[in-house]
């Protein structure tokens, strides 16, 4: 048999107060939807299914790329007329596991054993133990078998003590569903059509139907408004915490750290306060990360050091080089092994060599430096007219002295020596000095500015 | 009937180790009393009197601006004590609130349900439910009606397992009270005369005492120390958190925002780790902020994107800027549409006309820069010769040379072009191109420093 | 008596994941074990023996300046096996407390009056109370003494009813455990020599066994894999918050501040959230540090603003200076009372004298600024020249103009002033104008650059 999942992604999540549709909204900058669709296909999924409804066209085209299949809710007749518009699209012969895209965290291990649990005689469902219970469905139980689930309203003082309760998330056969969704009533106080009453109906029919639990109460746990978003977040931040911790990162503090998106790790790295995550990064053995650092779509090389209150977008950081405090690199910096870009310093599509240095107050655009340069404080490379992007080249070891101006397009030879103030617009030779300032005059009996009145 | 507020505010703090009167200890941002005086004023009372005592002088200092009546307690004798100090200046025929300079954060809700609630033939009290009440006065109850508050010293076992406590904050009649402070006694082990002392004499003389309680206990907790303090802080914080995503905004960590002062939001608003929020800032629909950024007394329109580590004070933006990272705006920064600031940029008294952009290293102060501008990495306005100010003209589309140094008084034209690297003291006309610089000179046979020993 | 403590650090930590042997992990910046070499020194130890085993030289190496006795445990057959290898190096008649490498925060207090316990016929045991004692061994008492130590797999079903379990940590005379140590049998599941047995020793022959408490179970909480590091940072930093609020530091937020090392204040400071102080720190009275600084073995006058996201390191600054926002001090920084020093400004080796300013976009080292020199935005210090560094000296009440290269070694004189963007290589005398830029030209009927294809 095949598993499709259905993930119902239809609500409008008016508490949200947002034009955002619900499920788009981000828990570790991924729409809470995208979670549940990427679950879906680590558990192998032969096909995902998706009920849009609100916002249809928006959430359709966050998941361009993705090979799914939607399916429109136009109203919004609850949870069971939401699955019975995907099922024309699903394999008869199918399992079929029921997903919500408000509700991102469950694991994909859950999810596994939810199916695995689940056959033409069985219908699997996943159920939690709550402290409080109350408001949810109860698991009703005789002699250890489900039987039932009795909601809040109708429930027995007795049946009120149960702290099992249902999460709407469910494992069945394609047949059965086919079989009962069209039976559903919606003869009741919201005029909905309820995919729990499909519990009833296995009972009746003698199916077996079998709990699974999740490892934490908090994989089950739904949004509704942005507090409960919040609330995913940092379950989901501390889960990534617990994991770096135990690949062989030290967190200054477990709580202060947010990963949004996917951080592999080497082994001996540090990561001090507050940092941020973003995209893909890859960090090697014995890096250690400064507070404040914002690091996103970037690998870092062994033994770097990456100072207080610096950012990484789109750079490639090769071993043991020196980072900040205060630098910014953005998309194409480019450090050899050893290099150091200090504080104050923006590079951009710059290749910085081995053991170089550019250690203060600098940009660096559009450049390929070479081996064992040092850029003095507060250079710039010019690299833009206005309209025009032009390089800057450097040779391998060449000096260039502070508050320089590099015009780009520009090569500065090897070895070669640029004076300390100059705006540099000609080529310079290995090995040349080139100055390009004006004279010094000391003039005698300079009368300070006086204020103004 | 009026409503007059008694706010006792003459402690001296002891523990709390400072020079500062403990009710001038600030929760978020402002001072405690401050908070309680604010809360008065949102209830529409009629007049607000303070008794102080401690740093008398400092406390009226810091409300000198505000309508509030002084009350001066020289000795510190008791809470029923301080009370009397006020009664003189009340009048007659009010509903007497007393609320306490240390006890920060009673919602206005509380206060005036409280107020609401007391009459003449009523006292209308604060109790609050605590599941530890160890140390705190006992409400005594008969038959539901408040008959008695028992401190701790004085309860008996039973008495000791009551769970509602006495908050000390209360409304009454000032006839009352005027009837009743003169007969207070200060026959106990502290020598003090307790306003609790009322609430005896008021079930003696035959009237009714009602509850009122917050919505949270920590509403009426109060502070005698900084980890209270911090405590306070950490409540009226997550207030905050919680009000400004329930109005529409995504924060990162509700734990991590600080608000101190009054933040007003549009919606889908995303707001990073660590942001600090300081006196009044107005912030537009759709706008992002990165991490670790500080607002300050600003106006934020509608799509700009704030990157992480911005600063701006007293600065005006309008909609879809592009601010930081590392941008600082200062007081009287004032950007137009789509205007951006980069990295390690100081912007202080200055316009930044539509779409211009100071991306890089940067100061512009007191300045007025047109639409279309680019300023170049490393420009600075070299706006104070050491006593004066003066200011910097750029007309609409200039472009500005990278590492220019514009002298102010100064004028650029529009459309005019400054070389990289120009000392610009004259001014330059429309469409001119200005360069300032000495003639490269590119030397053979340079001879490196070396190495002293 | 003297005192001796054997401290056991020599197991590998395979759950650390790491190279570094489990003992050297830092907790507050301080491996786990000087924590405990540190206590030790507070209750004046007469001698300290560690006994290592795993990275036995890498935990020397770690400690080659402390007055350790090291004992080598080359195999890892027990505690009481490791505590055999420190006694012949102990004096016979001490009395001996024995700590764990990988239990760092065992207050002094604590382990004082564990050895004050201790004598001759007494055996002075650690135990603690726990909510949820399942896995440790539980202190057996009759009549209040202590009978017995039993292991959870061992424990009747009333002993596992027992909160009070043991924490390894005791004190006993040298003499005992020379008599008890070599009878210790491995003839258990693990094959090891378990210290513990030898309270059942001691009570077999008639010795007392008393019991001491930590004021926190989190002292006695040991640490085996990162995520119990980071609880035990946590616990630690937040004992450290408490201090300060005590000693009169308002903090902005208690979980968000970091201490590894040493940080002495004055009283009236406000410490913003996100701080790190690192190594020894100290901070006058009325000092207001803004959010995200770091602050490095430095020393911060009375009534100084450290605005946000700064950094010193070896910095020295007296009082009433203004530093940051994103200032960085580096090492040799040395501000006089008044001094400011703005944003995206680097120091480093320099002093800048009183009232003197340094504001913005600046690079100063190797520097000696005397008093009320102002120094423009984006002046640059070159005091490097590829090999040597080399001093700029800037008298008295000089006028650095903005954008200037003040090429090192030079000197400007008092009262000087340099123009705007020059470059000065060349001495400037007192009271001169020195001046060193090109002519400005304006040209007409420039033609910007068009877009290349």
């Amino acid at each position: 048999m095949t598993t499709e999942v259905v993930i119902l992604a239809a609500g409008k999540g008016t508490r949200m107060r947002s034009k955002l549709p619900k499920v788009l909204h981000p828990v570790a900058g991924k729409p809470m939807v995208g979670h549940v669709i990427d679950t879906a296909k680590k558990i192998q999924a032969d096909a995902i299914h998706v009920v849009i409804g609100h916002g249809a066209e928006q959430v359709q085209q966050c998941f361009a790329e993705s090979d799914l299949h939607w399916a429109i809710q136009s109203e919004q007749l609850g949870t069971g007329h939401a699955v019975a518009q995907a099922m024309p699209a699903v394999k008869a012969d199918s399992i079929v596991l029921i997903a919500y895209g408000d509700v991102p965290l469950v694991a994909a291990e859950t999810l596994a054993a939810l199916v695995a649990a689940a056959n033409e005689t069985t219908l699997s469902l996943l159920t939690v133990h709550l402290d409080n219970p109350t408001g949810y469905g109860r698991i009703v139980r005789e002699a250890g078998a489900i039987t039932a689930i009795v909601e809040q309203k109708d429930a027995s003082e007795e049946q009120l003590g149960i702290n099992e309760v249902n999460t709407g998330i469910l494992a069945v056969s394609a047949e059965k569903l086919n079989q009962w969704l069209p039976t559903l009533s919606s003869n009741n106080a919201q005029g909905e059509y309820y995919l729990t009453d499909i519990i009833a109906m296995a009972v009746n029919d003698g199916m077996t139907v079998t709990a699974q639990h999740p490892q934490s109460a908090m994989e089950v746990e739904g949004a509704n408004n942005r507090a409960q978003v919040a609330g995913l977040e940092r379950f989901y931040q501390q889960q990534q915490a617990q994991r770096l911790m135990t690949e062989g990162a030290t967190l200054a503090d477990p709580a202060r750290i947010d990963i949004r998106g996917e951080l592999s790790i080497g082994q001996d790295i540090f990561i001090d306060i507050n940092c941020v995550f973003v995209g893909d990064v890859s960090i090697a053995d014995d890096v250690i990360i400064g507070p404040n650092c914002v690091i996103e779509n970037s690998t870092v090389g062994k033994g770097t050091v990456i100072k207080a209150n610096s950012i990484l977008e789109n750079a490639t950081v090769a071993e043991q080089c020196d980072i900040g405090p205060f630098a910014r690199l953005r998309p194409g910096s480019v450090l050899s092994n050893k290099a150091k870009v200090g504080n104050f310093v923006e590079t951009k599509k710059a290749n910085i060599g081995e053991g170089s240095k550019v250690n203060h107050l600098t940009y660096i655009g559009d450049s390929n430096i070479g081996k064992g340069v040092n850029v003095g404080a507060g250079t710039i490379t010019c690299n833009y007219d206005g309209v025009n992007k032009s390089t800057t080249n450097i040779g391998d070891g060449a000096f260039i002295g502070s508050n320089s101006s590099l015009v780009a397009p520009v090569n500065i030879g090897s070895n070669a020596t640029v004076g300390a103030g100059s705006t540099i617009s000609n080529d310079v030779a290995d090995e040349q000095l080139s100055v390009a300032r004006g004279k010094q005059k000391n003039l005698d009996g300079w009368k300070r500015p006086t204020k103004k009145s």
